[in-house]
């Protein structure tokens, strides 16, 4: 039994986080901190968690909170994370972190996209915690730092063409949609019930800070540099991320053929489901649940492939992706406690 | 370990069961039916279940299939029960009939409100599924008559209330609202996406079919005859009923002492939970779980009580509350695999 | 050619006052007010209005506004009403005022509800705006009270009934159900798109502010006081209020009279549509409209009458009412500018 | 005034053409049919139309319907459509038809994805109704085209580009998202409300219909064939097209030169409104309406351009864009009856 601590554990990710491991065996929450919410219990800040996960928040000093807890998930904003996990790390903690902190390997890039690094020296040792394509880095690390929700659902369905070669680098887009859990708790007026409803909009076009993270790791699959045209989309539904995907194919490739060779690429997986030829995947059949569905087509009009994606953003784009780290870092069973089934309808 | 089937898997009710045995430690699904999908995997049903409910459906003869398993969970529509629960009972099945064949003890009200009854002999040891109430009567049965969903909210919030006396039986009135599964997996029109998205309707006024099945339940609480107010709303969610239920208080009754009622009377009670004063319940925070939440509030102007309470019928006003059955007939802990957390946002 | 102002035109009832006015031929709208939005164009707080409202949005002192409109509509809260209001009147203008500030005719029961008055002297002359019921009072009026969105929907139903003495008051429960747009556009974590969606809850029990609206105008149709058990509730959809109204019959009343009744009572009137016998209003079908909608059931098993009424309330429940008093107040043709047809789906 | 025919008047277009067609001061609604409601008033079929479109729906011979209108809206499906033009044309009626069976020019590539053509000698006359691209042929025509949804959403951003040659005709890909109401009013499992709520799902990837009307109109533009890589997707909303269009650019061009492009393409369209730079549009925005706004984004990083367009699908992608183009065909100024001012939230 290891004890976890959630920092940040009033929004969606942190409340998500609580849910997973309530039903993991091996772990007990033991710290649960938030700024807004200290002396509440987390069944007051989510009362679907009501006699699931009482523990009461607090906004104690990292200092104290390391003495309580064996690994650290910081479920905080880009910038807010660089400033403790250091102190986490120091104090002898795992930390599976899910801002951008840590994700990009180049500070240069990082500031070009975010604002000024202040804990560069831990960018080396950080893993990209994208276990079905990383899974050995992550194994040893102290500091793993937990996928976007976007690059998750844009890397593991290009994952196979670019080791491949079957597709030109240079020809990617990707058009990405995203249920409205993806913006977080904060109150504000884009994101109320009646703006989102109803309703479809692109947003960040050509400017969304996922698309380095996209495109470092792509480069790292694809052996060489590459940029993309990334687009992301706000749904009205809480919960799912689709990715719709173009690219062109270097040779001919028949349906079949690209299929088998995602079926195979992905075969020893439990989290990922590859579609047969001619069906395509849905957000509402991932939901609730760790799994990223893929499909393909492979149009011979245009010579492209067309892939699509689905995960829920909140489990395989956030918690679930941080608890399947947790299990990687920690030796269970990779799969331990995210054995759950997605709920439909 | 017990084999179970779902005597019509296609449906959304018969999709859950397929869900939530697939999480039980203790059964082995290893039948399911269905006529429109004979010779189908369940995962191409429903497309979620891949890789977790990928038993191939089929339309065989009960007579076959009552060597096939151990207990049956029918969940077709009123009037299909009556004609295969007889043959299940006589080859030595256990039933849990998720009909309304079975719920009414008086073979003419069942008739003034459905029709014709072929199958009356059952009628006596039919026993009412609703464990908080009736366990005990339960734990032997070989023929369990699971609650429709909209009685499960209306009962269980006004349980303490009748049985202390605190309320007029005759001023009752239910005033209910259910997420559009509980209109089924049939193509029609009037559950058309466009027809019931940004809308909000009453149907069936005073003329449910559930209401004979509430006062049947609620006249066995009060010890005399009464009569109801039953209004069926249909809200544009999913998943998730909500009763708002009014009756006049006999006495004077304050706050805490109402809720202090209901927090003792279901203390020990694993699926109930009850708000503090102040508090309501919402769907979206029992949403793919077991639970009945109840909220309650004494209106000392008009003399009155308000009852709020909330489940999701798929769950526990559906297959959630026939795995529970199932539980107690077959003397497993009432809660086993049982035990998902709500699912929110 | 009148001069309209919108004071408080970001809200989402400034934004429908700004949609409505701009169909009507005998309105310019020449000013509008919003202190978080000024110097911005309408057409940049609401983009749907590009090309329709480009109007620019200023913070300036009333004295100096009440030269440049003829008529204001105060689409503030409460307690901001009744600070502008007076000044307004005294320049001068008409004021159709949105708010609850001069709804109340006894200023005790107004601050048991809300917080004390400071223009007690106004509340005589102030006139009760639903035209349907007291329209020759508003003919002459310099100050309409426009009702509340839930009263609209609950009085309308109710006054034939009260008239003709078929109900008996003491046994009047609304259960209304209202879309997330009458909370308003402020940023506030209740109503984010994923507290909302796939979700319904009860807020308010036994304690909503439109309560003693409701019963003022209720006990001048009755002849005598009352009190009713009002409960509202959050539909997740943007427009729309329904509800459902149960009371005790004080005769025999079959379901043809009770269907004639109404008919008959609203025989003349533009903007109330009767449903047949057996047939129920939904609020997808008055979506964007001035319409109220109202079916009815008589219930022989109970004794009771259950109506059921529907609006859009940012139409018939604030700015297209408004705009009716609007035409009555000003002598235009009733239903001038408000010839819409309700958008399904 | 003219008399207009609504042939197939019970699907959301027909409900959608009666809606429009009762605001038109010069037109008068002298037929209505439809084989499933024959019989049955418009408001029965929609009962938002209650008062408004009272017309019963009627299943009468097209020779006898000729003497009665003098302007039929085929909203029918493609092969329906082609069966009952010829007569209606020779009988010397006007028509608009809003199937597919009139848009593409060569009867060999409607054949490759459609079905065999049976009236192919009325495909030379047939005149695609865009109005903003074809106004001058629209205008004397007996028989319009009205262009699909998803066509209308791709070919008004692309059109300046490709007239200027600011783009490689070979490079564009449209990824378009579209609400349910474009998938019919017919009764099946995948467009229930809980199939479709709370997700998402690209369908016919690579597949669809619209994909040779787009290549085709696109390819007039461009002076040179072309092909497409075109997804659609189901969101859960009611209305609403939102397309995502990629291309590479020609040249170096920035972000205004592209805007004010756009914006002197369209500066004296009534119905296409461009968002400055930096803004992009959104499918609430234009509910109801008439519309098409779009947004534009060079992205220097990539040598791309992204488009982003909007409609109401059964507004401007159906029976708006059908009475535009009968007020050409009939000389009517384009916008009568079509100053509808979007509805938002």
């Amino acid at each position: 039994m290891i004890r976890a601590a959630i920092i940040g554990a009033s929004g969606y990710t942190g409340g998500e986080l609580a849910r997973i491991l309530s039903l993991h065996p091996e772990v007990e929450l033991s710290v649960a901190t938030s700024r807004n919410y200290a002396g509440k219990k987390m069944s007051q800040v989510y009362p679907h968690l009501t006699g699931i996960a009482d523990i009461v928040c607090e906004d104690a000093p990292m200092a104290e909170l390391t003495r309580r807890a064996d690994i650290f998930f910081t479920a905080v904003p880009h910038q807010t994370a660089m400033a403790i996990v250091p102190e986490l790390l120091e104090a002898g903690c795992k930390v599976i972190d899910l801002s951008a902190d840590f994700r990009i390997d180049d500070p240069l890039v990082y500031e070009a996209w975010y604002q000024a690094h202040t804990a560069r020296e831990y960018l080396a040792e950080a893993v990209y915690g994208l276990p079905e394509i990383n899974r050995h880095n992550i194994a040893g690390a102290r500091l793993v730092a937990n996928p976007g929700c976007y690059p998750t659902s844009v890397i593991l369905p290009l994952a196979p063409l670019l080791k491949n070669g079957l597709i030109d680098p240079d020809t990617i887009i990707a058009d990405s949609k995203s249920g409205t859990s993806g913006a977080g708790r904060g109150a504000q007026v884009g994101t109320l019930f009646c703006e989102v409803t109803d309703g479809f909009r692109a947003y960040k076009v050509g400017e969304h800070r996922h698309t380095p993270e996209i495109e470092q790791e792509l480069a790292k699959l694809a052996g060489r540099q590459l940029t993309i045209s990334f687009t992301p989309h706000l749904v009205p539904m809480s919960r799912g991320i689709l990715s719709t995907i173009y690219a062109k194919l270097t040779r001919d490739v028949d349906q079949q053929e690209l299929s088998d060779l995602l079926m195979s690429f992905y075969q020893d997986e439990k989290f990922v489901r590859i579609c047969r030829p001619g069906q395509f995947p849905a957000t509402q059949y991932v939901r609730g649940s760790n799994y990223c569905d893929i499909g393909c087509k492979v149009d011979t009009r245009t010579g492209r492939v067309v892939l699509v994606s689905v995960i829920d953003n909140l489990v395989k784009g956030a918690a679930g992706q941080a608890v399947q780290n947790m299990n990687v870092v920690c030796g269970f069973a990779e799969s331990l406690g995210l054995a759950t089934v997605p709920l439909f309808p």
